[in-house]
């Protein structure tokens, strides 16, 4: 019996959350629908000209350790805030939400990291982090008995992004293979894969890292190629397997010998994608680590993705246990 | 030619929004419905027990001049932050809608005003409410040019917990009253109408207000009656005219020598009442200011007060201009 079925590493981070219409992203330079990084000149300049927001705990492996707990799973967190008031906001969420979440707040400067997600109307986000304290998270920062004692370890590339993230990440790697466990990634974003390509394949041709959760564009960027079928037939030799997901056409399991495409869960009306991913892989986590099969797994993810994706902010307001036993899922 | 269309005044709050259900007010003694006053510990016990939250500025004047902005209306807040990073999120996200915020931002304790609301499933809110450096708004913060120039000068009548705001109010009402413009107030709460109900009958009897907004049971509770018609023909000799929301049933213009009742826009689900009668001042204090007739008027306090009860949140989302005119309603 492992004492928690999904340990996640990743950037905590406070979403500030306004709408814009697409001609601001171009006057200000932001990639659309990406992961922009910024530093806190930016960051000041950019609030100053940023609308009304709202504030809500986000990151891309936090979210997902939510939807874990949401999910009636038993999830823990490693993620580096400082001693301030949005790092009170973070570690109050995420408690409350249920997953373990213990790591040593830093003392002073630099900041809790923030990222203000500018939303388009057609529901897509883009992001614009400053890492703030996340660029702490280091080795010091691995409990040891989670690593041991969670079935699943799952980190975000993004890790890479700040500087001592990956021994981290290395360390927790080592103890959880160690402990017979299993190590998932996911790709983040398709510059964050253009910008660590090597050391992302080398993670996974190592068996650091076993398996791997990607979007379309995050796969095609690892292989560099534009066809999807070429980059499945890739990522089928690099990794135990992958979960590929593609927006509203669903998402494609991919193991050695097995390729399964599970349709995605319609959805009314996309008014924010922010979190989409995250929340796939806490419902395919929480199937997984609960002995579900693949397809299942797969569908759990489809369904708190659409959940979340219909409401303002990266995490969903309903109890996914609850929302997917109604609506049959569970 | 006036510089505002409305200035109004009142608490500075960042909203801390989260579900519950009816089981947790009973256990944690927290009036539904209602606005509870707490001091710094029990805003820390409620806190620790309030499962995960966004945050979002609030405050009802403050809602107001938001409102009021997002329908193209020129408007100004006065109102007391603290220079803390609450207070940096409540000021940008109120100048970020348009309106005209300069009230000096005390330095050092107590903190930015916070409001825990607790959303049950009926979407009825609870609020749970410290001051903080609300307490120390005083006459020295008012700006005269502001309220010389602003058409109407709105207030609620919670600014009459914190010990000075009431000598701003009474300061700013003469200020105005001296330029030839008007007064108005909102009653907040039935529970703040208890505890100052002497002195809102006398800031209307005096004609330091001459407008009223309030609800069914504010109204009651005001005259201290249960019925509603006694309290509306009490008011009638009160002041120049009131505005009586009645949630669903819609709303009530009283003057001297009329009753105007209008119908409630209608709702396909409350999510969250959060903000409705503040809304609805907005709506109706736009179109007061820019002289539209009494029914026009409620139509737009009604239309405002429909979006943002359908959403999360004090302050909708959408330009209210664009939605009112997409809908008819201007």
């Amino acid at each position: 019996m492992s004492d928690y079925d999904v340990l996640c590493i990743g950037n905590a981070i406070v979403d500030i959350i306004a709408r814009c219409d697409d001609d601001f992203l171009i006057a200000n330079a932001i990639t659309k629908g990406s992961m922009n990084l910024i530093d806190a000149d930016r960051a000041e300049l950019l609030y100053s000209r940023m609308g009304p927001a709202i504030e809500a705990s986000g990151g891309s492996a936090g979210n997902t350790a939510a939807g874990v707990a949401s999910f009636g799973g038993r999830s823990a967190f490693f993620g580096k805030v400082s001693d301030d008031h949005l790092g009170t906001i973070y570690t109050h969420d995420i408690r409350a939400q249920g997953v373990a979440f213990d790591t040593r707040p830093l003392a002073g400067e630099p900041p809790t990291a923030r990222s203000m997600i500018f939303v388009t109307p057609d529901g897509e986000r883009s992001m614009n982090t400053y890492l703030g304290s996340c660029v702490e998270l280091g080795a010091e920062d691995v409990e040891a008995s989670k690593a041991e004692s969670a079935r699943v370890t799952y980190f975000e590339g993004y890790l890479w992004d700040p500087p001592r993230a990956k021994d981290a990440i290395r360390l927790t790697a080592g103890i959880a293979h160690g402990a017979g466990r299993e190590v998932a990634m996911t790709l983040s974003d398709p510059f964050c894969v253009d910008r660590y390509r090597d050391e992302f394949l080398d993670l996974m041709r190592t068996r650091t890292v076993d398996i791997v959760f990607a979007n379309e564009h995050e796969l095609k960027s690892l292989y560099q190629t534009e066809s999807l079928e070429l980059a499945v037939d890739s990522i089928r030799q690099d990794c135990l397997f992958a979960a590929v997901t593609r927006s509203e056409k669903g998402s494609i399991c991919v193991s050695r010998d097995e390729t399964i495409e599970v349709e995605a869960v319609p959805v009314e009306e996309v008014v924010d994608t922010t979190g989409a991913g995250d929340l796939y892989a806490s419902g395919f986590l929480y199937g997984y680590t609960n002995g579900l099969d693949m397809t299942h797994c797969a569908r759990l993810g489809s369904f708190a993705a659409a959940l979340v994706i219909q409401q303002i902010g990266p995490r969903p307001a309903q109890n996914l246990a609850q929302a997917a036993s109604q609506a049959g899922y569970l």
